[in-house]
């Protein structure tokens, strides 16, 4: 009897509806080439539609509903003209990545053979490396309020907690993943000159932890000028470690650095595995081009292969990643315009599918 | 008789010593070309070797005497083998612009001719725009703590703060400032969707002001999407309005989308003119680079051009910032590393003065 794993797909809003379908041809046909099954269900939740039917983003019980799965292939989420964004995505995503305790967010910033970048002097080879992003608390936290509401003294206060459980383990996540790459180079992003609490907390924690990882070259980088470098230096960089906002904020320009944010996937990560990972595009909904068919499916593709990677599906992961480049390098005519071609979503698609080979 | 100008000149630390003189030099052959008069004195303190000798980064009576000043031009400051930067920062540059109530960080991002961007598909007059940065208060707040220190529980909170007029009075800049240019386009940098209190209530402000503003087309991107923008179409922005710490980090990338940090300026202003404003490069003190007369000089020159446009010399302003630009393109002799060449600091500064003419 093949292996067969429970997948529960969430499509989400605009192009997620558009881009999943994509990624889960490619999972099947990954499934036919290298000999194991997948039950996949797919939930109209975490949507727009969803909210205007019920009210709320995901059903109440959506522990019961989503726990069982062995992983969660999610779209995007966010439909701005129906739903404000920090309802739908406190409602959905974000619930999903705390509920299910996804501290890790792993994200790879990688130029890909057949994708022209923006950077002058950098090519495929060049840019190679992972962002570790914490994933479940720092800036992203609903703690705090208005006072004076409406008058001139308006007030309002928003709370940025780390603990020290949630900063550690995913620098530890973070170091293991250093140590185990040739180069063995960490690099933590920090602030800690202009936010003068948590940041010089988040330094020392990484300080502490560069002590129990010797084989690891660890430095740190202030976010602006972290950011800086991605643009003029992106090669220096193996694996960098972040909090909340600054992971969301450098796995969205690293991919800008790659060509297009389209193609790049992350991996929502519970390592112990007690509830279900979750994989999904960096990209949103993108509104202005839903609907149209000119989306990009290699961000969701691409998340697809991390997701056989945790499932142990290495081979068959290498397997997609494998076609995804080699279509890029040799099928303009299948290209979306992110990547400088005319052609459609499914179109692009498909001929990953039909790359597929063991 | 011709018009005096008081300035206080704080190199700071590291490089900040090498580029405040070149800086100087060049304001100096500017008031000669242009026929005004510049009375300079230099302060040591906001540097490491203050700290040593007096224990804190700045004397307890700043405000008086750096109050009586036309306008402050500062280095750099940050030497954390020393001084821990949050310590360093928070007691000289950070409260300078706090207590001077500098709430507008006025940072021109432009490539200049004779730069060769990072972009291959953008060269000069493709980057031109404006990031303003709210100055005073939002994420940078030293309001917060450490409950259960040194346990397993210990956790960190941090603050972030915004006013009603801390908000309004930047976006109100911001605002007037794209109604001034040709484009009328603004962009405000938030992170609603994911900051789900501080940010809505900027976007709230922001959208009300934008009312008031109906020339000005006004968009809003997320901070993460933003920065991958900043990449792949920098030519959309005119305007962009950014909280205390999305400037920051915006301020410090659009300048590596035009080559390098080392030529980018930045105002910090009181545009009620009740206390000195600040004028200092974006890029820091760079201890790898420090005591070797290799820093670029070119973001403490252009410091200084935006002081003098905000003296009211405006035509010594454009007279120095086209002598920049006229060096940067015929000059290559006297280039520093970070622009392709192999002179120092004084090289360069020492051209640019040559070339300022009225
Ligand atoms: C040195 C640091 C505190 C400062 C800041 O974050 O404001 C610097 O990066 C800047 O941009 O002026
Ligand atoms: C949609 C948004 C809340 C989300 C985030 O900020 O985490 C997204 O940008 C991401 O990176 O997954």
């Amino acid at each position: 009897m093949p292996q067969r794993y429970r997948i529960a797909a969430v499509p989400g809003d605009g192009i997620g509806k558009e881009v999943v379908p994509e990624g889960l041809r490619c999972l099947r046909a990954a499934a036919d080439a290298y000999g194991f099954a997948l039950d996949v269900e797919e939930f109209g939740f975490a949507s727009a539609e969803y909210w205007l039917r019920h009210g709320e983003m995901m059903p109440k019980n959506w522990r019961e509903v989503l726990g069982g799965f062995d992983a969660i292939f999610f779209g995007a989420v966010g439909w701005p003209d129906v739903v404000p964004d920090h309802v739908s995505l406190w409602g959905s995503l974000l619930q999903l990545r705390r509920g299910f305790d996804q501290y890790v967010n792993l994200r790879p910033v990688r130029l890909l053979r057949g994708v022209r970048g923006p950077l002058r002097d950098h090519g495929p080879g060049d840019i190679d490396f992972y962002v570790v992003r914490e994933n479940t608390e720092g800036e992203y936290s609903s703690i705090g309020g208005r006072i004076f509401e409406g008058t001139e003294r308006e007030t309002v206060l928003q709370e940025t907690v780390m603990t020290r459980t949630g900063v550690d383990r995913v620098l530890r996540y973070a170091f293991e993943l250093a140590d185990s790459r040739p180069e063995r180079h960490l690099t933590w992003a920090t602030k800690s000159n202009g936010i003068s609490i948590s940041m010089p907390y988040w330094d020392e924690r990484a300080a502490e932890m560069a002590r129990r990882y010797p084989r690891v070259t660890a430095d740190k980088d202030h976010i602006d000028i972290l950011a800086a470098k991605f643009v003029l230096q992106p090669q220096r960089y193996d694996v960098v470690v972040a909090s909340n906002l600054f992971g969301d904020i450098l796995s969205d320009l690293g991919p800008a650095c790659t060509g297009t944010i389209g193609v790049a996937p992350s991996a929502n990560i519970n390592p112990e595995r007690e509830h279900p990972s979750l994989f999904e595009p960096v990209h949103g909904s993108a509104p202005d081009i839903a609907g149209r068919g000119i989306a990009n499916p290699v961000g969701q593709i691409w998340s697809g292969a991390m997701m056989l990677e945790h499932l142990g599906e290495t081979a068959a992961a290498a397997g997609v990643l494998a076609a995804v480049e080699s279509v890029l390098e040799r099928r303009p005519d299948v290209l979306t315009s992110d990547l400088g071609g005319t052609a459609t979503t499914t179109a692009l698609g498909a001929a990953i599918a039909g790359h597929i080979t063991s």
